[in-house]
Protein backbone atom coordinates (compact mmCIF):
# COMPACT_ATOMS: atom_id res chain seq x y z
CA UNK A 1 0.00 0.00 0.00
CA UNK A 2 0.89 3.30 -0.82
CA UNK A 3 0.36 6.46 2.24
CA UNK A 4 1.00 8.65 -0.44
CA UNK A 5 -1.81 7.76 -2.97
CA UNK A 6 -4.94 10.30 -2.92
CA UNK A 7 -7.40 9.38 -0.05
CA UNK A 8 -9.82 6.73 -0.95
CA UNK A 9 -12.14 4.10 1.29
CA UNK A 10 -9.18 1.32 0.66
CA UNK A 11 -6.53 3.88 2.32
CA UNK A 12 -8.86 5.35 4.90
CA UNK A 13 -9.24 1.20 6.01
CA UNK A 14 -5.45 1.53 5.96
CA UNK A 15 -5.17 3.94 8.27
CA UNK A 16 -6.74 2.53 10.72
CA UNK A 17 -4.92 1.13 13.75
CA UNK A 18 -5.19 -2.77 15.08
CA UNK A 19 -4.65 -3.95 18.49
CA UNK A 20 -1.63 -5.31 17.65
CA UNK A 21 -0.80 -1.74 15.70
CA UNK A 22 -1.62 0.26 18.74
CA UNK A 23 0.63 -2.47 21.17
CA UNK A 24 4.26 -1.10 19.08
CA UNK A 25 3.79 2.03 19.93
CA UNK A 26 2.79 1.78 23.43
CA UNK A 27 5.06 -0.65 24.16
CA UNK A 28 8.33 1.83 22.90
CA UNK A 29 6.52 4.52 25.23
CA UNK A 30 6.60 2.55 27.76
CA UNK A 31 9.84 0.78 27.50
CA UNK A 32 11.65 4.20 26.37
CA UNK A 33 14.32 5.28 29.11
CA UNK A 34 17.17 7.48 29.19
CA UNK A 35 20.42 5.44 29.04
CA UNK A 36 23.27 6.49 30.30
CA UNK A 37 25.43 3.40 31.79
CA UNK A 38 24.73 0.26 29.68
CA UNK A 39 25.85 0.99 26.28
CA UNK A 40 27.90 -1.41 23.98
CA UNK A 41 30.94 -0.85 21.55
CA UNK A 42 28.84 -2.66 18.59
CA UNK A 43 28.48 -0.86 15.61
CA UNK A 44 25.43 1.07 14.47
CA UNK A 45 24.40 -0.33 10.81
CA UNK A 46 23.32 2.32 8.55
CA UNK A 47 20.10 1.05 7.99
CA UNK A 48 18.84 1.01 11.11
CA UNK A 49 20.47 4.39 11.61
CA UNK A 50 18.43 5.68 8.61
CA UNK A 51 15.21 4.73 9.57
CA UNK A 52 15.44 6.45 13.22
CA UNK A 53 16.38 9.19 11.52
CA UNK A 54 13.79 9.25 8.84
CA UNK A 55 11.27 8.69 11.55
CA UNK A 56 13.07 12.10 13.18
CA UNK A 57 12.10 13.82 9.90
CA UNK A 58 8.50 12.89 10.04
CA UNK A 59 7.85 15.14 13.78
CA UNK A 60 5.52 18.00 13.17
CA UNK A 61 7.17 21.01 12.66
CA UNK A 62 5.60 25.21 12.67
CA UNK A 63 4.69 26.31 9.14
CA UNK A 64 6.41 22.90 7.97
CA UNK A 65 9.98 24.47 8.41
CA UNK A 66 11.46 21.15 9.36
CA UNK A 67 14.22 23.49 11.46
CA UNK A 68 16.32 20.11 12.47
CA UNK A 69 19.69 19.22 11.47
CA UNK A 70 21.08 15.86 12.60
CA UNK A 71 25.17 16.14 13.77
CA UNK A 72 26.19 12.62 13.40
CA UNK A 73 29.60 12.73 15.82
CA UNK A 74 32.30 9.70 16.32
CA UNK A 75 34.97 11.52 15.84
CA UNK A 76 36.99 10.43 19.61
CA UNK A 77 38.49 14.47 19.04
CA UNK A 78 34.95 15.91 19.14
CA UNK A 79 33.45 13.73 21.74
CA UNK A 80 36.17 14.37 23.84
CA UNK A 81 35.86 18.09 24.00
CA UNK A 82 31.98 16.96 24.75
CA UNK A 83 32.65 15.27 27.90
CA UNK A 84 35.37 17.26 29.03
CA UNK A 85 32.35 20.14 29.06
CA UNK A 86 30.26 17.61 30.56
CA UNK A 87 32.98 16.96 33.64
CA UNK A 88 33.56 20.90 34.39
CA UNK A 89 29.36 21.62 33.88
CA UNK A 90 28.79 18.74 36.07
CA UNK A 91 31.01 19.81 38.87
CA UNK A 92 29.73 23.19 38.65
CA UNK A 93 26.09 21.02 39.16
CA UNK A 94 27.08 19.11 41.83
CA UNK A 95 27.65 22.44 43.77
CA UNK A 96 24.31 23.65 43.75
CA UNK A 97 22.19 20.71 45.00
CA UNK A 98 21.80 21.07 48.85
CA UNK A 99 24.49 18.78 51.11
CA UNK A 100 22.37 16.17 51.57
CA UNK A 101 21.53 15.66 47.97
CA UNK A 102 24.88 16.09 46.81
CA UNK A 103 26.73 12.89 47.68
CA UNK A 104 23.55 11.37 45.83
CA UNK A 105 24.32 13.34 42.66
CA UNK A 106 27.67 12.63 42.27
CA UNK A 107 27.06 8.71 42.70
CA UNK A 108 25.14 8.91 40.37
CA UNK A 109 26.19 8.03 36.28
CA UNK A 110 24.60 10.74 34.04
CA UNK A 111 25.95 10.08 30.71
CA UNK A 112 27.75 7.51 28.20
CA UNK A 113 29.61 10.02 25.73
CA UNK A 114 32.76 8.01 25.44
CA UNK A 115 31.30 4.65 25.49
CA UNK A 116 28.32 5.19 23.18
CA UNK A 117 29.49 3.99 19.24
CA UNK A 118 27.34 7.59 18.19
CA UNK A 119 26.55 10.63 19.47
CA UNK A 120 23.88 12.65 17.65
CA UNK A 121 22.96 16.25 18.23
CA UNK A 122 19.83 17.57 16.71
CA UNK A 123 19.65 20.94 15.89
CA UNK A 124 16.95 23.87 15.40
CA UNK A 125 18.31 26.61 12.46
CA UNK A 126 15.89 29.36 13.49
CA UNK A 127 16.06 30.90 10.07
CA UNK A 128 15.38 28.05 8.10
CA UNK A 129 12.48 29.47 5.86
CA UNK A 130 12.59 32.68 6.55
CA UNK A 131 11.38 35.41 9.03
CA UNK A 132 8.10 34.53 8.79
CA UNK A 133 6.70 31.35 9.83
CA UNK A 134 3.07 30.10 10.09
CA UNK A 135 2.58 29.76 13.86
CA UNK A 136 5.16 30.89 15.06
CA UNK A 137 3.91 34.47 14.40
CA UNK A 138 2.78 34.70 17.71
CA UNK A 139 4.91 32.00 19.59
CA UNK A 140 8.30 32.27 18.76
CA UNK A 141 9.90 29.12 20.57
CA UNK A 142 7.22 26.70 18.26
CA UNK A 143 10.73 26.06 15.95
CA UNK A 144 12.57 25.42 18.87
CA UNK A 145 9.55 22.44 19.92
CA UNK A 146 9.51 20.81 16.73
CA UNK A 147 13.07 19.56 16.96
CA UNK A 148 12.16 18.51 20.36
CA UNK A 149 9.78 16.45 18.48
CA UNK A 150 12.14 15.49 16.06
CA UNK A 151 14.14 14.40 19.26
CA UNK A 152 10.93 12.26 20.84
CA UNK A 153 10.36 10.71 17.67
CA UNK A 154 14.46 9.63 17.40
CA UNK A 155 14.25 7.96 20.54
CA UNK A 156 10.95 6.10 20.23
CA UNK A 157 12.48 4.68 16.50
CA UNK A 158 15.66 4.08 18.62
CA UNK A 159 14.23 2.27 21.16
CA UNK A 160 12.12 -0.17 19.09
CA UNK A 161 15.53 -1.03 17.27
CA UNK A 162 17.13 -1.77 20.26
CA UNK A 163 19.02 1.13 20.88
CA UNK A 164 19.63 3.18 24.03
CA UNK A 165 19.44 6.78 23.90
CA UNK A 166 20.92 9.30 26.68
CA UNK A 167 20.36 12.92 26.30
CA UNK A 168 22.80 14.83 27.93
CA UNK A 169 21.94 18.70 29.33
CA UNK A 170 25.02 18.94 31.78
CA UNK A 171 26.67 21.06 28.46
CA UNK A 172 27.82 24.22 28.31
CA UNK A 173 25.99 25.73 25.66
CA UNK A 174 28.57 28.00 24.38
CA UNK A 175 31.16 25.19 24.41
CA UNK A 176 28.65 22.90 22.79
CA UNK A 177 27.92 25.59 19.74
CA UNK A 178 31.55 25.96 19.54
CA UNK A 179 32.95 22.65 19.38
CA UNK A 180 30.11 21.84 16.39
CA UNK A 181 30.90 24.93 14.81
CA UNK A 182 26.97 25.75 14.71
CA UNK A 183 26.54 29.47 13.25
CA UNK A 184 24.62 32.12 15.19
CA UNK A 185 21.52 31.18 13.70
CA UNK A 186 21.17 27.14 14.67
CA UNK A 187 20.60 26.11 18.29
CA UNK A 188 21.60 23.02 20.08
CA UNK A 189 18.45 21.17 21.15
CA UNK A 190 19.97 17.72 22.38
CA UNK A 191 23.31 15.94 22.91
CA UNK A 192 22.43 12.39 22.21
CA UNK A 193 24.00 9.27 23.30
CA UNK A 194 23.20 6.24 21.16
CA UNK A 195 24.49 2.88 20.87
CA UNK A 196 23.41 -0.90 21.91
CA UNK A 197 22.63 -1.91 25.71
CA UNK A 198 23.55 -4.56 27.56
CA UNK A 199 20.09 -4.23 29.04
CA UNK A 200 16.83 -1.63 29.47
CA UNK A 201 16.14 -0.92 33.04
CA UNK A 202 12.26 -1.60 34.01
CA UNK A 203 12.45 1.68 35.24
CA UNK A 204 13.68 5.54 34.98
CA UNK A 205 17.38 5.39 37.11
CA UNK A 206 15.78 8.51 38.89
CA UNK A 207 13.13 6.62 39.80
CA UNK A 208 14.91 3.38 41.08
CA UNK A 209 17.23 5.91 42.62
CA UNK A 210 14.86 7.05 45.27
CA UNK A 211 15.64 10.55 43.42
CA UNK A 212 12.03 11.43 43.06
CA UNK A 213 8.52 9.52 42.54
CA UNK A 214 6.50 8.84 39.75
CA UNK A 215 3.34 11.32 40.05
CA UNK A 216 0.10 9.93 40.32
CA UNK A 217 -1.55 10.85 36.78
CA UNK A 218 -5.00 11.79 38.15
CA UNK A 219 -3.41 14.61 40.17
CA UNK A 220 -2.13 15.96 36.88
CA UNK A 221 -5.24 16.14 34.66
CA UNK A 222 -7.66 19.58 35.49
CA UNK A 223 -10.61 20.81 33.66
CA UNK A 224 -11.22 23.69 31.46
CA UNK A 225 -8.38 26.08 34.46
CA UNK A 226 -5.79 25.73 36.42
CA UNK A 227 -6.36 23.44 39.33
CA UNK A 228 -10.15 23.08 38.55
CA UNK A 229 -11.08 19.59 39.70
CA UNK A 230 -13.87 17.65 38.10
CA UNK A 231 -17.44 19.06 38.06
CA UNK A 232 -19.34 16.50 36.57
CA UNK A 233 -20.21 12.73 36.44
CA UNK A 234 -17.76 12.22 33.08
CA UNK A 235 -14.95 13.89 34.50
CA UNK A 236 -15.29 12.84 37.52
CA UNK A 237 -15.09 9.09 35.70
CA UNK A 238 -12.09 10.19 33.52
CA UNK A 239 -10.19 10.58 37.08
CA UNK A 240 -11.35 7.22 38.23
CA UNK A 241 -10.08 5.53 34.52
CA UNK A 242 -6.65 7.48 35.57
CA UNK A 243 -6.45 5.99 38.87
CA UNK A 244 -7.09 2.65 37.38
CA UNK A 245 -4.89 2.62 35.32
CA UNK A 246 -1.64 3.16 37.23
CA UNK A 247 -0.47 -0.10 36.54
CA UNK A 248 -1.58 0.78 32.25
CA UNK A 249 1.90 -0.59 31.13
CA UNK A 250 1.30 -3.79 33.18
CA UNK A 251 -1.52 -4.97 32.01
CA UNK A 252 -1.24 -4.18 28.24
CA UNK A 253 1.71 -5.99 28.35
CA UNK A 254 -0.12 -9.47 30.06
CA UNK B 1 4.21 -9.77 31.84
CA UNK B 2 5.30 -7.31 34.38
CA UNK B 3 7.19 -4.29 33.19
CA UNK B 4 8.25 -3.58 36.17
CA UNK B 5 9.80 -6.73 37.84
CA UNK B 6 13.59 -7.13 38.10
CA UNK B 7 16.18 -7.32 35.49
CA UNK B 8 16.02 -11.23 34.10
CA UNK B 9 16.94 -13.04 31.13
CA UNK B 10 12.89 -12.95 30.21
CA UNK B 11 12.44 -9.55 30.85
CA UNK B 12 15.15 -8.55 28.72
CA UNK B 13 14.09 -10.94 26.30
CA UNK B 14 10.47 -8.83 26.27
CA UNK B 15 12.13 -6.14 25.87
CA UNK B 16 13.39 -7.15 22.09
CA UNK B 17 10.72 -5.67 19.32
CA UNK B 18 9.59 -7.90 16.80
CA UNK B 19 9.30 -6.58 13.41
CA UNK B 20 5.56 -6.46 13.83
CA UNK B 21 6.56 -3.87 17.28
CA UNK B 22 8.29 -1.77 15.08
CA UNK B 23 5.49 -1.77 12.34
CA UNK B 24 3.04 0.04 14.89
CA UNK B 25 5.63 2.35 16.30
CA UNK B 26 6.68 3.54 12.96
CA UNK B 27 2.95 3.58 11.47
CA UNK B 28 2.61 6.32 14.06
CA UNK B 29 4.94 7.82 13.26
CA UNK B 30 4.37 7.96 9.68
CA UNK B 31 0.67 8.70 9.53
CA UNK B 32 0.36 11.12 12.50
CA UNK B 33 -1.13 14.84 10.80
CA UNK B 34 -1.82 17.99 12.41
CA UNK B 35 -5.47 17.89 11.97
CA UNK B 36 -7.20 21.17 11.58
CA UNK B 37 -10.72 20.38 9.61
CA UNK B 38 -11.84 16.91 9.93
CA UNK B 39 -13.05 16.50 13.31
CA UNK B 40 -16.26 14.65 14.10
CA UNK B 41 -18.65 15.37 17.15
CA UNK B 42 -17.91 11.77 18.51
CA UNK B 43 -17.33 11.66 21.70
CA UNK B 44 -13.95 10.44 23.20
CA UNK B 45 -14.72 7.40 25.24
CA UNK B 46 -12.48 7.99 28.82
CA UNK B 47 -10.72 4.75 28.35
CA UNK B 48 -9.35 6.18 25.27
CA UNK B 49 -8.66 9.37 27.14
CA UNK B 50 -6.83 8.09 29.72
CA UNK B 51 -4.30 5.68 27.63
CA UNK B 52 -3.28 8.64 25.68
CA UNK B 53 -2.55 10.42 29.34
CA UNK B 54 -0.97 7.86 30.56
CA UNK B 55 1.62 7.60 27.31
CA UNK B 56 2.28 11.72 27.61
CA UNK B 57 2.81 11.17 31.24
CA UNK B 58 5.59 8.28 30.26
CA UNK B 59 7.72 10.97 28.35
CA UNK B 60 10.52 11.44 29.36
CA UNK B 61 11.65 14.60 31.75
CA UNK B 62 14.33 16.19 32.99
CA UNK B 63 15.54 14.98 36.40
CA UNK B 64 12.46 13.18 36.11
CA UNK B 65 10.37 16.18 37.51
CA UNK B 66 7.65 15.74 35.24
CA UNK B 67 6.77 19.37 34.79
CA UNK B 68 3.53 18.73 32.39
CA UNK B 69 0.15 19.60 33.37
CA UNK B 70 -2.93 18.50 31.31
CA UNK B 71 -6.32 20.41 31.22
CA UNK B 72 -8.75 19.02 29.27
CA UNK B 73 -11.02 22.17 27.88
CA UNK B 74 -14.75 20.95 27.21
CA UNK B 75 -16.54 24.56 28.22
CA UNK B 76 -18.32 26.16 25.24
CA UNK B 77 -17.33 29.12 27.04
CA UNK B 78 -12.90 28.98 27.43
CA UNK B 79 -13.34 27.22 23.95
CA UNK B 80 -14.92 30.65 22.50
CA UNK B 81 -12.47 32.91 24.17
CA UNK B 82 -9.38 30.86 23.12
CA UNK B 83 -10.79 30.92 19.89
CA UNK B 84 -11.35 34.97 19.95
CA UNK B 85 -7.69 35.11 20.59
CA UNK B 86 -6.85 32.76 17.83
CA UNK B 87 -8.73 34.78 15.67
CA UNK B 88 -7.36 38.05 16.87
CA UNK B 89 -3.79 36.40 16.13
CA UNK B 90 -4.51 35.24 12.98
CA UNK B 91 -5.77 38.27 10.95
CA UNK B 92 -2.25 40.33 12.66
CA UNK B 93 -0.11 37.22 11.72
CA UNK B 94 -1.85 37.52 7.82
CA UNK B 95 -0.39 40.94 7.78
CA UNK B 96 2.91 40.09 8.47
CA UNK B 97 3.41 37.87 5.51
CA UNK B 98 4.67 39.08 1.80
CA UNK B 99 1.70 40.27 -0.43
CA UNK B 100 1.83 37.28 -2.55
CA UNK B 101 1.53 34.54 0.18
CA UNK B 102 -1.14 36.19 2.30
CA UNK B 103 -3.97 35.19 0.27
CA UNK B 104 -2.86 31.61 0.07
CA UNK B 105 -2.38 32.44 3.88
CA UNK B 106 -6.11 33.42 4.66
CA UNK B 107 -7.32 30.41 2.89
CA UNK B 108 -5.78 27.92 5.28
CA UNK B 109 -7.68 26.17 7.68
CA UNK B 110 -5.29 26.29 10.80
CA UNK B 111 -7.64 25.59 14.01
CA UNK B 112 -10.21 23.37 15.11
CA UNK B 113 -10.74 24.86 18.41
CA UNK B 114 -15.32 25.08 18.17
CA UNK B 115 -15.49 21.91 16.27
CA UNK B 116 -13.34 19.64 18.52
CA UNK B 117 -14.65 17.77 20.99
CA UNK B 118 -12.19 18.51 23.77
CA UNK B 119 -9.42 21.06 23.35
CA UNK B 120 -6.17 20.20 25.75
CA UNK B 121 -3.82 22.57 27.24
CA UNK B 122 -0.49 20.90 28.15
CA UNK B 123 1.48 22.89 30.30
CA UNK B 124 5.25 23.11 32.18
CA UNK B 125 5.44 24.12 35.73
CA UNK B 126 9.00 25.43 35.91
CA UNK B 127 8.67 25.54 40.16
CA UNK B 128 7.90 21.49 40.02
CA UNK B 129 10.43 20.27 41.74
CA UNK B 130 12.44 23.34 43.41
CA UNK B 131 15.22 25.53 42.02
CA UNK B 132 17.86 22.73 41.00
CA UNK B 133 16.82 20.37 38.97
CA UNK B 134 19.60 17.64 37.35
CA UNK B 135 20.45 18.22 34.04
CA UNK B 136 18.41 21.86 33.95
CA UNK B 137 21.60 23.03 35.83
CA UNK B 138 22.96 24.17 32.57
CA UNK B 139 19.91 24.39 29.99
CA UNK B 140 17.28 26.54 31.11
CA UNK B 141 14.81 24.95 28.61
CA UNK B 142 14.93 21.33 29.28
CA UNK B 143 11.90 21.08 31.76
CA UNK B 144 9.90 22.82 28.72
CA UNK B 145 11.25 20.66 26.42
CA UNK B 146 10.42 17.93 28.50
CA UNK B 147 7.02 19.27 28.19
CA UNK B 148 7.23 19.44 24.54
CA UNK B 149 7.93 15.82 24.54
CA UNK B 150 4.43 14.72 26.58
CA UNK B 151 3.34 16.98 23.53
CA UNK B 152 5.16 14.06 20.78
CA UNK B 153 3.61 11.17 23.19
CA UNK B 154 0.45 12.42 23.46
CA UNK B 155 0.07 13.02 19.44
CA UNK B 156 1.44 9.46 18.73
CA UNK B 157 -0.71 7.82 21.27
CA UNK B 158 -4.24 9.86 19.67
CA UNK B 159 -3.11 8.80 16.15
CA UNK B 160 -3.16 5.05 17.12
CA UNK B 161 -6.35 5.33 18.81
CA UNK B 162 -7.76 6.96 15.77
CA UNK B 163 -7.81 10.31 16.89
CA UNK B 164 -6.69 13.43 15.29
CA UNK B 165 -4.58 16.25 17.34
CA UNK B 166 -3.77 19.92 15.84
CA UNK B 167 -1.36 22.06 17.77
CA UNK B 168 -2.88 25.73 17.65
CA UNK B 169 0.41 27.95 18.36
CA UNK B 170 -1.58 31.20 16.76
CA UNK B 171 -2.59 32.55 20.13
CA UNK B 172 -1.87 35.78 22.10
CA UNK B 173 0.27 34.15 24.78
CA UNK B 174 -1.08 36.23 27.86
CA UNK B 175 -4.71 35.51 26.68
CA UNK B 176 -3.99 32.35 26.88
CA UNK B 177 -2.31 32.46 30.38
CA UNK B 178 -5.42 34.64 31.47
CA UNK B 179 -8.17 32.21 30.36
CA UNK B 180 -6.70 29.36 31.65
CA UNK B 181 -5.72 30.75 34.84
CA UNK B 182 -2.40 29.89 34.84
CA UNK B 183 0.08 30.63 37.68
CA UNK B 184 2.92 33.22 36.76
CA UNK B 185 5.47 29.86 37.13
CA UNK B 186 3.69 27.69 34.57
CA UNK B 187 3.85 28.23 30.60
CA UNK B 188 1.68 26.88 28.65
CA UNK B 189 3.67 24.19 25.77
CA UNK B 190 0.54 23.49 23.49
CA UNK B 191 -2.86 23.87 22.81
CA UNK B 192 -4.36 21.32 21.04
CA UNK B 193 -7.46 20.66 19.56
CA UNK B 194 -8.58 16.60 19.91
CA UNK B 195 -10.85 14.00 18.48
CA UNK B 196 -12.25 11.36 16.09
CA UNK B 197 -11.71 12.54 12.28
CA UNK B 198 -13.85 12.00 8.93
CA UNK B 199 -10.42 10.87 7.37
CA UNK B 200 -7.03 11.47 7.86
CA UNK B 201 -4.57 13.11 5.37
CA UNK B 202 -1.77 11.59 3.03
CA UNK B 203 0.35 14.07 3.52
CA UNK B 204 0.58 16.90 5.84
CA UNK B 205 -2.02 20.06 4.23
CA UNK B 206 1.33 22.58 3.97
CA UNK B 207 2.75 20.13 1.66
CA UNK B 208 -0.03 19.42 -0.15
CA UNK B 209 -0.98 23.26 -0.60
CA UNK B 210 2.81 23.74 -2.16
CA UNK B 211 3.67 25.86 0.47
CA UNK B 212 6.72 24.36 1.52
CA UNK B 213 8.68 20.97 0.05
CA UNK B 214 9.18 18.06 2.24
CA UNK B 215 13.07 18.64 2.65
CA UNK B 216 15.46 15.52 1.39
CA UNK B 217 17.18 13.78 4.60
CA UNK B 218 20.11 13.26 3.11
CA UNK B 219 20.95 17.71 3.56
CA UNK B 220 19.90 17.44 6.65
CA UNK B 221 22.62 15.06 8.01
CA UNK B 222 26.10 15.77 8.81
CA UNK B 223 29.22 14.56 10.40
CA UNK B 224 31.38 15.60 13.32
CA UNK B 225 30.62 19.57 12.95
CA UNK B 226 27.67 22.08 11.08
CA UNK B 227 28.09 21.37 7.11
CA UNK B 228 30.44 18.55 7.44
CA UNK B 229 29.46 15.87 4.58
CA UNK B 230 30.74 12.55 5.01
CA UNK B 231 34.56 12.04 4.80
CA UNK B 232 35.49 7.98 4.60
CA UNK B 233 33.09 5.09 3.58
CA UNK B 234 30.85 4.54 6.46
CA UNK B 235 29.29 7.70 6.22
CA UNK B 236 29.07 8.34 2.57
CA UNK B 237 27.12 4.55 2.73
CA UNK B 238 24.68 6.30 5.57
CA UNK B 239 24.24 9.51 3.09
CA UNK B 240 23.11 6.67 0.12
CA UNK B 241 21.22 4.68 2.40
CA UNK B 242 18.87 7.82 3.75
CA UNK B 243 18.85 8.68 -0.33
CA UNK B 244 17.48 5.47 -0.80
CA UNK B 245 15.24 5.52 2.27
CA UNK B 246 13.12 8.73 0.55
CA UNK B 247 10.31 6.29 0.14
CA UNK B 248 10.87 4.30 3.16
CA UNK B 249 7.06 4.53 4.60
CA UNK B 250 5.75 3.60 1.21
CA UNK B 251 7.90 0.18 1.72
CA UNK B 252 7.31 0.12 5.24
CA UNK B 253 3.73 -0.30 4.70
CA UNK B 254 3.76 -3.11 2.06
Amino acid sequence: MDLYKKDSKQSQEQHHFSEQDQYGLYKSIFNRRDVRGQFLPSEIPNDVLSRILYAAHHAPSVGFMQPWNFIVIKSPEIKNRIHQSFTLAHQEAQAMFEAEKQDKYKNLKLEGIIESPINICITCDRNRTGKTVIGRTHMKEMDLYSSVCAVQNFWLAARAEGLGVGWVSILHHDTLKETLALPDSVVPIAYLCVGYVSHFNEKPELESANWLPRRPIDELVNFNGWEQAASNNTEQALIEQLRANIDFPQSFNK
